[in-house]
């Protein structure tokens, strides 16, 4: 089997699953009782904060733990939601569902809610999102790496821009497919909020973080124990935050080396695809994290190629796993790729867990699938 | 070590843990995705789920995986909340922080929220929630087992009740301390909505479950990718979930002979203490749970008698561990538990790990740390 749905989730690190199992053995304690086993778990927890806020450029007094991107995402949005009337939200047509249906719930909570589009790049149009901000602006939601694209929105930049405007805007962005895979230091985005998810960079499924600049804004999603600052209440799931920090320290440790190897699967990949398939278009921004190749073939079904694929032992996605089951692909449509391709569209997205002769091997499935299809459909 | 601090996290079963670690490294696809690995990875929480729902005493349709209690507890409340004005909710004062301080939220929010006092026993006055009842009731909350004094509320009794009264009102119970302990059906207990969470029945933290008698009516508290049937997005923690159903079904299997077991334990402990200790009360109920024993020693205080007992390797609690490092005892306070009583409280919670040899150690101890406490302080 070659694994090429990595944007999708990606296989846990050996080292991290070892521990986790270690430490459901044998470090189960609750960290909220008081006798030393239950001290020394808390203190593991915040050896574990401290080792993420790093990897995120910040320190431990900013992170909390969650259940994965999608808490993270919908606890970022409501937790700075304002009771003023008239206060805007802006978030680009880019984002992930657990951004886009939140935003979109937001309408029916009558928020105000403004959506950006996308460049035929997959990035935010900087000036559509200039000219979006008013004086009632509240709050921005920019994703980092597009999950079905791998588009890399320039957040420093854009963030500046905002700061710019109105430094009281708060601004949060979904780096779910960017932590681990390209360098992340949210104090130097300068992002109010940062979103991510383990088991995208070789962690535990259900558990995630988000970086909060200033806690003390931030409204919680749950009330319950006041653990973790009274922000996120509940026993915490030290196993698995554990394995996503040593995990996330892992990625940070390895990542200009797996980003330069990546970049040259990448790159090889669409030199060979290009060689040897016709009307196709390659979905991608002028600065596009390698992890994630998207391609559009014309008059193709996505799904059927995938399938062909899959008998050959190759596992690659049709678009974002989330919605994988849905017709219709919200993020190509908006960068404006034409009908008769998103049809014909999968993505494929790499891990450091790849190696080259695995990608040679996809590679040229590809290429034999994509000319039997078309072979096939001509008959 | 003896480990009596149950009722505030439990040791995972080997067997799950080695599940868990099987699922990491070899069933880490994505449930959504289209291959065969990601639908037989979707077939397996199926299974899990069903298995789930049938130590339940439901089908698995009635079935929503969370991160934990407190997840549940907050979605259980927030997701009947109605926009009706006069709409009133009612809670009882035994309730664990995650429904209570929910509770304590939505009056904040313009919600009429009713608190049902407790008896002496510790369970939830009848008389005062009938009283209660009223023709705006939409919402009641009961929790099954106290985590304070395992004092056990007739829900059957009391959901028939409410049903009687008005069949439109909605009973929600925690669970948490009661699945995997005592025999739950939520079909025959009739409530509409039940919380339970894995690392209180020795299955992994960050993981829980919630049954759902009527889906529709449900709003969730995540927004996303529409997993879960919409209810609650996410990529599925597969291998805490699967880990749960496990454990759920374990401790099911061998409820009765842990049940009869630990009553035996605690009566033993309660009969020497009765013999070895002057001036305490047991706080419990008629009908209590055999995993919770809350005594309340006079004039002494119980942080000073855990940390005794922690010296000779013996872990017990002084009360929820989620509020251990509060003051204040609002469950005993409410139970009408004299001062100076309250401030002695430990509570020592079993699990079906521990074994007679154990216990009976233990008990010496306590009664030993009793006695040296009290010498102490009369010098």
């Amino acid at each position: 089997m070659i694994y090429l749905d990595n944007a999708s989730t990606t296989k846990i690190y050996d080292e991290v699953n070892k521990k986790i199992f270690e430490i459901n053995s044998e470090q189960y304690f609750n960290p909220s009782a008081l006798y030393q086993q239950a001290i020394d778990t808390s203190n593991l927890l915040r050896q574990s904060r401290e080792k993420l806020a790093s990897c995120l450029g910040t320190t431990e007094d900013h992170i909390l733990f969650t259940s994965g991107a999608t808490e993270g995402n919908n606890l970022a949005i409501n937790g700075f939601l304002t009771g003023k009337k008239d206060a805007e939200y802006i978030f680009d047509m880019g984002e992930h569902p657990s951004i886009f249906n939140v935003a979109k719930n937001l309408t029916s909570k009558d928020k105000i809610v403004k959506f950006i589009n996308l460049t035929s790049e997959g990035v935010v149009d900087e000036n559509e999102l200039k000219n979006a901000l008013s004086s009632n602006t509240h709050f921005v939601s920019i994703m980092h790496v597009s999950n079905e694209t791998g588009a890399i929105n320039d957040i420093k930049k854009l963030c500046k821009m905002i700061k710019d405007y109105n430094s009281n805007i708060i601004v949060h962005c979904d780096g779910t497919q960017a932590f681990g895979k390209i360098p992340v230091n949210v104090t130097d985005l300068g992002v109010d909020c940062y979103t991510i998810s383990a088991h995208k960079f070789h962690g535990p499924k259900g558990v995630g973080a988000i970086y909060v600049k200033n806690m003390d804004k931030l409204k919680p999603l749950f009330y319950g124990g006041g653990q973790q600052k009274e922000k996120r209440s509940g026993t915490e799931n030290v196993s698995g935050i554990v394995g996503m920090c040593l995990a996330g320290e892992l990625a940070t440790k390895e990542l200009k080396e797996n980003f330069d190897r990546i970049c040259e699967y990448r790159n090889y990949m669409i030199e060979q695809i290009s060689n040897g398939c016709e009307n196709f278009v390659i979905n991608q921004a002028k600065n596009n994290s390698p992890y994630i190749l998207s391609i559009s073939f014309k008059g193709l079904r996505g799904e059927v190629l995938l399938h062909l694929l899959e008998k050959q032992g190759i596992l690659v996605g049709t678009g974002s796993a989330c919605s994988s089951k849905k017709q219709n692909n919200r993020i190509l449509e908006n960068m404006s790729v034409k009908k008769e391709y998103i049809l014909g569209s999968i993505r494929i997205s790499f891990s450091s867990f790849n190696n080259f002769e695995e990608v040679k091997l996809a590679t040229e499935q590809i290429i034999k699938q994509y000319k039997n299809l078309k072979e096939s459909m001509s008959k």
